[in-house]
């Protein structure tokens, strides 16, 4: 049998991996416009950070290893068109200008996603970036290292993983956000807690710029970037830029071909992770995900993500049955001494897909007040007001906000109420929780305000 | 209304504040035999340490809080005897050598627990303690504080916390546990890991003694405690000694008046922490608690238990309709760098219960491996075999194991099978967890190890 595989990132890798130790005859090829396959892309902000001296310890399996496998690793080699009539792919070789059709039985797309550039005048300057690739994240630390100052454009997940790099490196920052608050992937009210804590650790390093948008970029005589213009007419200097306004799946050439997107664009898939036409997978940031909450479709890529749907690809197209059930939209983002955790649904996402939710706040201590290492968390607890269910939570703080947050996913997953979960026994002991865990003072909040009227 | 409390550590306090709130106008008497009221025992260990200077800090709520609220604190009082028919308890007072009968028309039995005594000769010499009151603890810090060596009997949490605040305090200790491994509480496997963990780390500060038992203490002319003898005959000195080879519940007052005890030997609650007699609740160390997974009669006296027990006792007490569930048995304990957590059953446990436990045991990182502050974790998960249902899980090591933990409670409450928990969608970024979780890794290899024969 012969298997292309389209993207080799994290679920191409895995699915690549996976489909060897399943049918260990088979043929595997697999295709990625990029210079690296099977890598870390999460670990790019540490790397910049100087965590670690050498990128390649973010390489999970070099090709070689891969070869040695039996897995054909072809490095800038970008898939163009798809002909599912006669099980064709048109690849373009990037490195030597020719385009081929290979031949596949099955065929696995994996082929990630992309940054969404902005209409900004001046963006193709020197020293303006993305950070998607090895060779991005290269590109920034060296830059950075003889750099004073940075702009961050987006305060998702990368940007504020990158705010915290280019502090630890030294560098001043100036990071840019559309919205109102940093973070707008949470509820307001948190992302506007999480932009007070930050800034009471600023101590001059860093400025945070919202409800702004950068115009122009600045340049000098040598196409280098200088500064940046925004929407209110200020003009800002800067060494360089990186851009982090999200993401896009790489759909365009699927699409083409007659493979479904989704509602959220990106390509649609079912539980086997197949699309509409037999034999052709997706998985990955390309692949549309389901909301295990209520089922809704999503588009929330993550590396995490992307490897089990991988995994389950594979185990599908080597004739096995697995469902991927979909996403609960756990995510967690560090910064310095903060952490940022979110599973389910927010608040307003929660009304937007047709509940009532009600939330209740709390901040609390994350362990008993006398021990040394005390600190705060706040956490926002959300469900449902007709049904009780529990929708989601939200916990940032320079406490232990992640663990509350992986408390609560298991709830969702199985579709507790509120009223069920305040049932839950949390391990207590001075150095990890206050006597009632501050989860479970949310969630007695949130019964005493479901019960109201 | 009149109602008495007896016991005022945790649930008692609880009950007693929470009632006054729902009942303002009732009268509210609560008696104890402590001379303290309302503190967090579980910080004892953090005090002897020296977390914090002053033993007050321990205290939730000082009796002239209490009485501010309208609550009548008497301490040094101890019930003698329960009189259900004239709805009467005999009250002796400690300090004033004097007994007299009290009235209630609710009556709310809080009385803990106390320390089991080890048949040892000479158990009854100076510097011999305890640790579970106030007075405990500063005896011991006290003592602790011109001593160069102690020994501590017994490695269940206790005996572990005080490991940590001795060699902290930069005593030797010699630690001597009758099982073949400290912390017996854990499946051997897990204890025999958390013992070669600690002696890891032991850097000549302590010494585990196992398979040992004490039998009698040595004396000097003072009548204080030298050293100790074990069964093998050998000798050790020391200078203090403290024992912790656990707790049975103060009920034999409350068995006399026919109150009664369940087979655990605690007393019998149904979900509104009322006994068989009507009007007598009784809640915390002193009453059985219900095994959320399947329902069997378990006796775990933990704090954050009796906190709950507390309200719910009080909150039915007042005419409320509030259920106490039950507990999941999930505990943690630190000593030095190492977490050792739990919840559920254990796979020896389960198999006396009747189940057919299987197991997986994953040793992994913690985080991403190329993160500076990684460490591993030792994560073992238990489920039935015949109906795939989650049991309990153990996690420890110099990593974040709590967590792990933490993240398994909810699904024990929901009863999810293994097979439904691997679609657990947890939080992933390199400080937090590896792309894969060590919980989905330990889940994936429970469930083939099901799928097997």
């Amino acid at each position: 049998m012969k298997v292309v595989i389209l993207g080799g990132v994290a679920a191409g890798a895995k699915a690549a991996a996976k489909t060897k130790r399943l049918l260990p005859d088979s043929d595997i090829d697999l295709y990625t416009d990029d210079t690296h396959v099977s890598y870390s892309a999460c670990g790019l902000p540490y790397y910049i950070q100087g965590n670690f001296a050498d990128y390649k310890t973010l390489l999970v399996r070099s090709p070689e290893e891969f070869r040695a496998q039996g897995i054909n690793i072809h490095l800038q080699s970008k898939a163009i068109k798809i002909l599912p009539e006669t099980k064709q792919v048109l690849i373009k070789s990037l490195s030597e200008n020719r385009a081929f059709l290979v031949e596949y039985d099955q065929l696995i797309i994996a082929t990630g996603a992309r940054p969404v550039m902005p209409p900004i005048d001046n963006i193709n300057l020197k020293n303006v970036f993305t950070l998607r690739k090895i060779e991005d994240g290269i590109a920034i630390r060296d830059k950075a290292l003889v750099s004073k100052h940075v702009t961050v454009i987006g305060s998702g997940y990368i940007g504020i993983e990158l705010l915290e790099a280019f502090i630890e490196l030294g560098l001043k920052v100036t990071i840019v956000e559309f919205a109102p608050y940093v973070l707008p992937i949470f509820d307001n009210d948190m992302s506007k807690l999480i932009q007070e804590q930050l800034n009471s650790i600023n101590n001059g390093r860093f400025e945070i710029l919202t409800s702004e948008l950068v115009t122009a970029f600045l340049s000098n005589d040598q196409g280098e970037v200088v500064g940046f213009k925004t929407g209110t007419g200020k003009e800002y200097n800067t060494d360089m830029v990186v851009i982090c306004t999200g993401v896009k799946p790489n759909v365009e050439f699927a699409r083409d071909a007659g493979i479904a997107l989704g509602e959220t664009g990106a390509i649609k898939v079912n539980k086997h992770m197949l699309t509409n036409i037999p034999n052709i997978y997706a998985c990955g940031d390309c692949a549309e995900k389901t909301l295990i909450i209520d089922g809704s479709k999503v588009w929330i890529p993550l590396g995490s993500t992307a490897n089990k749907e991988g995994r389950v690809a594979a185990i599908n197209l080597a004739g096995g049955d697995e469902d991927f059930e979909g996403v609960l939209g756990s995510a967690v983002v560090r910064c310095l001494s903060f952490t940022m955790s979110m599973t389910g649904y927010t608040e307003k996402k929660a009304a937007q897909a047709g509940f009532q939710p009600v939330s209740a706040i709390v901040t609390k201590n994350d362990r008993v007040g006398y021990m040394p290492d005390v600190n705060n968390i706040t956490l926002k607890l959300i469900a449902d007001k007709t049904t009780g269910l529990l929708l989601g939570g939200q916990a940032i703080g320079a406490g232990d906000a992640d663990k509350r947050i992986n408390a609560l996913t298991a709830a969702l997953l199985g579709r507790l109420t509120v009223e069920e979960f305040t049932k839950n026994d949390l391990t207590y002991a001075p150095p990890f929780s206050p006597t009632i865990d501050p989860l479970l003072n949310a969630a007695q909040i949130l019964i005493n305000k479901i019960k109201k009227d």
